[in-house]
């Protein structure tokens, strides 16, 4: 274990120490400088021994037990799993003839994995009709032999795809846009980091909520923005001072600030608006969830309120349908859709269009509507037993906005270890994040629980044991 | 037209005179100053009039053309489109309550296209095994409900599509690597995008032929790159002489030059190997359409004779089975892997992971290596069709270079304008691309067709007519 004080972590350009962190333990395996079957250190002495918060460690764990690298065993440790020990095995042959690559280093990771619970903003893919889709998708091929072929008029997405998205946008979120305005994305990330290119250089400063999403904030770091964490109260983002007198755009999440789950007063969206005009900047509203609302009716969005086009609305149907589809979108206001567009032609030409095209006519035909109740309708049922399932089970956390949406976020008293809590919970088996992973400079101490994607048994027989873990974790590594 | 004149363009960063003459011709119809039906001048006369190359000119009206807002009309010239007409009727109501989006706007836009004669680099879609690929996407998704779910682990592509794409680049390429150095990308565009993101910055120096790919040079100075024109000769691209010191990367398509056609020889490609090494410099082999070759068997890739892995190899089966599937691929050497991979977590995360399990199924089934085969063969017969139709027409150009690919380029002699060839040839409904299009200083004067589409029978008659065209317009405005 000793190599490990070697390591010499950094924040390089477009890295995150826990990413640094996470290559230069891949590449000491790589090397068999840490073997197979080897003991890790535990987060809390790895972060010790480097000077490091314990969340860097837990995240780079996480990494490199997702790649294989690495092997979490239950209640005993992380270990150097054993397809590091395939790398290294071929690593040493290379140069000579090898055998198919096919055939080597098979193993979990090859597989398609469902969330573990609770893995935040994860849907319930089983609810997808995929018959419904594919009898689309045969129909649009069908008629359209010509979508195999390149289309360079569709590189900011296939027309009537972004027509009934503008339909859609209007009447579920009261977004006022022109359809010619929406460019269609690979998910919402895509959006997200083709907008950071476009805005973002060097130097410039971005005004983002912390705690806040950490893929937004990955894609702005990357285009070298400096990101300025801005706290939020119970009516949302807290507004830049009057000292500030520059920022490229103020990223926000109004409709269910991720991850507390705050709805942005009305009050405060007007005053948001308002700065965005006095300092002539962009607001981005990443509407990432919206489509879940249980008891009372969603606020429009933002983008409705702004009589100034300073928003630039940022949506993704990896959460209604299904994730690994990766369609999102986002809606530009006039003065940046053609930059945005050429931008957008460079960096990938167009999207693959048959899903786009079965996108469209799933969304015409009414299926996509029927989808969408259907998916509330359970997602409803799970909300409730979650937080039935919390009072049963008396967990230490408090849910104080219980509105909806994919997630809960439950608070622990503010001294609680939650990293610790949360990596006692992925020992167990259990997905669930802490609030800290989310923060910038600031966090309240918690963790978060998606509940979508699971049924209410299992949303019962889960919660039952992580009372039974966290009760024992909280008590002695928290408080 | 005189507000024509008032037309102020410029190149803005990451975007270049042509884009910029589209787009504020483009506002200028969406403002009303250029009414539907109104006629355009000529590239002629705009490019006089604005001071601009012609083919800046005809670039540019050839994108609004695809994007509906100018009209071509047989041998009368250019027209503001009906399209417009619908934009500006609509951005008049804006704020007033709008009909459904869905039903404006529509056009021939809408419509997917399948290409015209010869637009270069096209696969005929129609050989494309559309119903077997179906079935394995079918048994796909039975056999793997979760690949549904977000898949954390799979942002550098499908493990599974990533070891076949290995095996498939050793057997046809030569390609030495560990499926672990491959990562898949939207296209090969993505993957050209991403790696000018990685290594470039505002003021770096790019190496490349000239002439040479568009998409590749758009995407180089999108990273604030200067690109530097390498010229070609027989042998391929001519090295950088010494007094070049510093070099971000050296931008090669060495299996067939883009767009002329010519095979990298081996004394330049093992020269190129160590220029490379000397200036500690990546190269970037584009290999865009080696798959086709019809009578000698191809070299080797340039990253088969590397010692060094100095070489990122970059590749697509856009042109193998269909464009609009957008996968692509990078074979990232060991010291870039890690860094490419958490750019491309960042810039999309996963792309559509339902695609690359097809694609890993249908390489793995055989059907991949037998749809090759088939293209091949009707390939081959299109290209002897192709020089059998330009020997017996007497096409004004010589085609130097016979020796497969998908495009062909042919020769004018050099004091003739190419451009307005390409146009003429546009106005009689054909695609064929001035060889000064692909020019960063110099060129050839000449033509690229593209022959892989196209029937036996449509090669004919097409060219009968383009003998015709060429004629006169090469006798008129040429020479």
């Amino acid at each position: 274990m000793k190599t490990l004080e070697t390591i010499d972590i950094h924040r390089s350009h477009g890295s995150s120490l826990q990413s640094s962190l996470a290559m230069q333990l891949k590449m000491m395996i790589q090397r068999g400088e840490l073997r197979a079957g080897e003991r890790m250190p535990s987060s809390r002495e790895l972060a010790a021994t480097l000077r490091v918060s314990r969340n860097t460690v837990i995240a780079a764990y996480d990494v490199l037990i997702g790649e294989g690298y690495l092997e979490s065993e239950l209640r005993s440790g992380v270990y150097v799993g054993r397809a590091a020990q395939a790398f290294q095995l071929q690593r040493s042959v290379r140069g000579a003839p090898r055998k198919t690559p096919g055939l080597e280093g098979a193993g979990p990771h090859l597989q398609f994995r469902a969330p573990l619970p609770f893995r935040p903003s994860q849907p319930d893919v089983r609810l997808f009709p995929l018959q419904i889709w594919n009898r689309h998708r045969g129909r649009v091929l069908k008629q359209n032999p010509n979508l195999l072929h390149y289309q360079s008029i569709f590189s900011s997405g296939f027309d009537k795809l972004r027509q009934n998205i503008a339909a859609y946008l209007r009447d579920s979120r009261g977004v006022r846009c022109d359809w010619r305005e929406i460019v269609i994305t690979s998910g919402s990330q895509q959006a997200l980091f083709l907008l950071g290119h476009l805005l973002l250089q060097p130097g410039s400063r971005v005004y983002m909520e912390d705690p806040g999403y950490l893929g937004a904030r990955l894609a702005f770091r990357q285009a070298g923005a400096e990101v300025l964490p801005a706290p939020v109260d119970q009516e949302g983002i807290v507004l830049p001072g009057p000292e500030l007198k520059s920022l490229s755009f103020i990223y926000v999440t109004p409709s269910r600030q991720f991850p507390l789950g705050i709805c942005m007063s009305l009050e405060r969206r007007l005053l948001l608006l308002q700065t965005a005009v006095r300092l002539r900047t962009w607001i981005i509203e990443d509407d990432y969830d919206s489509e879940f609302r249980y008891s009372n009716p969603p606020l429009p969005s933002l983008q409705n309120l702004d009589k100034h086009r300073r928003v630039i609305y940022v949506g993704t149907f990896s959460k209604i349908l299904f994730p690994s589809l990766r369609i999102g979108y986002v809606v530009l206001p006039p003065g940046l859709v053609d930059r945005f567009a050429s931008l957008k032609h460079i960096a990938e030409d167009h999207g693959p269009l048959m899903d786009q095209a079965t996108l469209a006519e799933f969304m015409e035909s009414g299926a996509f509507d029927t989808h969408l109740r259907r998916c509330r309708r359970h997602y409803a049922e799970r909300h409730e037993s979650f937080l039935d399932a919390v009072s049963r089970y008396g967990l230490p956390l408090e849910f104080p906005i219980q509105d909806g949406g994919m997630n809960i976020a439950g608070l622990f008293p503010p001294t609680t270890d939650d990293a610790h809590a949360s990596e006692q919970l992925r020992l167990h088996g259990f997905d669930v994040p802490p609030l800290s992973r989310y923060a910038i400079t600031r966090s309240r101490s918690g963790l978060l629980f998606g509940f979508t994607s699971f049924e209410p048994k299992v949303i019962q027989r889960s919660l039952g044991k992580i009372a039974e873990v966290l009760e024992k974790s909280v008590a002695r590594g928290g408080g």
